[in-house]
């Protein structure tokens, strides 16, 4: 998508902007946000959930609760909106029209639009969604000793659109999108237990090696995010990610549509570890 | 409810009736079922997921699966259907209107029939919510060497209405039901372990203890299923349970609902282990 849609592809991964930004809280990374700060978030406001969000029409709410219901591993479902409503239980204060660093706006399928700010294009009848991100199981995997390529690397995560169909839910259709972290062989154990124990983010990997299981001729040309440098031995590893949502308005095609930019998500004040099962 | 409502109250354990229950396939299971055998089915068809269910019309789907992800320990959704449909991914060649041992027929959050069958009250416009139920982790339990005392005593699980209240979706709200386990001190924290694994079947419980934090004045009163005995040092452990939505249904009172009678779930063909994370 960057490819196709240049519009903030530029954008510096927020790490790199700033090394004080793991140790935002919440609130002062989405007031950063707010004024205009933009940037991929992996890293930002350490050991607090990150979110994916989607805001659609009413009249295409159920049958996105419901795509998400069928498709767990890659849209689990945070907390979903009343129409019309700009907050959430998740984040005391916060404006989903303007707390996260980029947006993308949608018009039947088709990107156009990716502003910091979407309180011009807010309209009374959009529910949103906030879907769980692969982000806040990242710190569990640093904590385990897994190192963190994109991290390393001051880059936005990876993301790939698969041959994998997700089950459709009336109107909502489309591809599943997985996130990727090359993983050297001597902690892909550490890197599968780890994250299984997050299953509302995602949970444990889709895949681990090969690529073209699932359709991905080259990892150099990530469809969203930036190319990572693996080392020699590391084994690329896939998680279900939520820009899958993005993939289904692409394939669905519902007449509007408001999401964030993939890497640039919602900082909410929830704990990593309530995401956390045992 | 059972003292209120006394159909089907006398429904003896399926275990009691039939000690090979245990070694059923689901579809066994379901066809026993189909031609009228009734009771709970806690410890039938070993290893295979059970469900609990409701069948709201269309127009109230939204908002029952808005009210499941809004209180997702208590209705963790399995599987849901399109409308008018009876049949579910989770069970090949299964009928959702005649496979449960009974059902539950709801009018304006009235029980006004406790069937064995529902084919005489379905409708086109019903959509099916398949919810998690804790007798899946029960296998668990039993291997982690946790007694499970309705088994052991051929009774219903008991189940309680409590003081908390759910987070309300549109015209869903409700107070939030648990299960109780009377579990020895020495096995709480194997209880706890094993079922947290299971996030999507209701997880650990929502309370160890003293009944009355919940509301709960008389362990040997429950509001639903059987009154267990319970050893003197047991401590009461409760989990969430699904029927949660069918408080939610007399507290809101949809113009019409089906679900199953309480204790007496849908056999699924999903193995237990599915559901078990890490």
């Amino acid at each position: 998508m960057n490819r196709t849609h240049g519009v903030g592809a530029d954008d510096r991964p927020v790490v790199l902007a700033d090394e004080q930004a793991r140790a935002w809280s919440p609130a002062q990374a989405r007031a950063r946000f707010r004024t205009g700060l933009t940037g991929p978030t992996a890293g930002v406001a350490a050991g607090r959930t990150q979110a994916n969000l989607i805001c659609v029409p009413a009249d295409w709410a159920y049958e996105t609760l419901l795509f998400c219901q069928r498709n767990p591993q890659a849209c689990p479902v945070l907390d979903v909106t009343d129409a019309g409503s700009a907050t959430t239980v998740l984040a005391e204060g916060a404006d989903l029209r303007t707390d996260l660093p980029r947006y993308r706006v949608w018009q039947h399928g088709e990107l156009v639009d990716e502003p910091t700010d979407v309180r011009a294009y807010w309209r009374d009848d959009l529910v949103s969604f906030l879907i769980g991100c692969s982000f806040t199981f990242e710190w569990a995997l640093a904590a385990a000793g897994v190192p963190l390529r994109h991290v390393e690397q001051g880059r936005n995560v990876p993301m790939y659109v698969t041959n994998r169909r997700c089950r459709p839910a009336g109107r909502l259709r489309g591809p599943l999108v997985v996130s990727l972290r090359p993983v050297p062989p001597e902690h892909l154990a550490a890197a599968i237990r780890e994250s299984s124990l997050f299953p509302a983010v995602h949970g444990g990997p889709v895949h681990c090696g090969d690529p073209s299981v699932l359709g991905i001729a080259d990892l150099g040309r990530p469809d969203h995010g930036d190319p990572v440098d693996a080392a020699p031995d590391d084994i690329p590893v896939f998680w279900a990610c939520g820009v899958t949502l993005q993939a289904a308005v692409t394939a669905s095609r519902p007449p509007f549509a408001l999401t964030h930019a993939p890497g640039q998500m919602f900082l909410t004040d929830a704990r990593d570890e309530q995401y956390r099962v045992a």
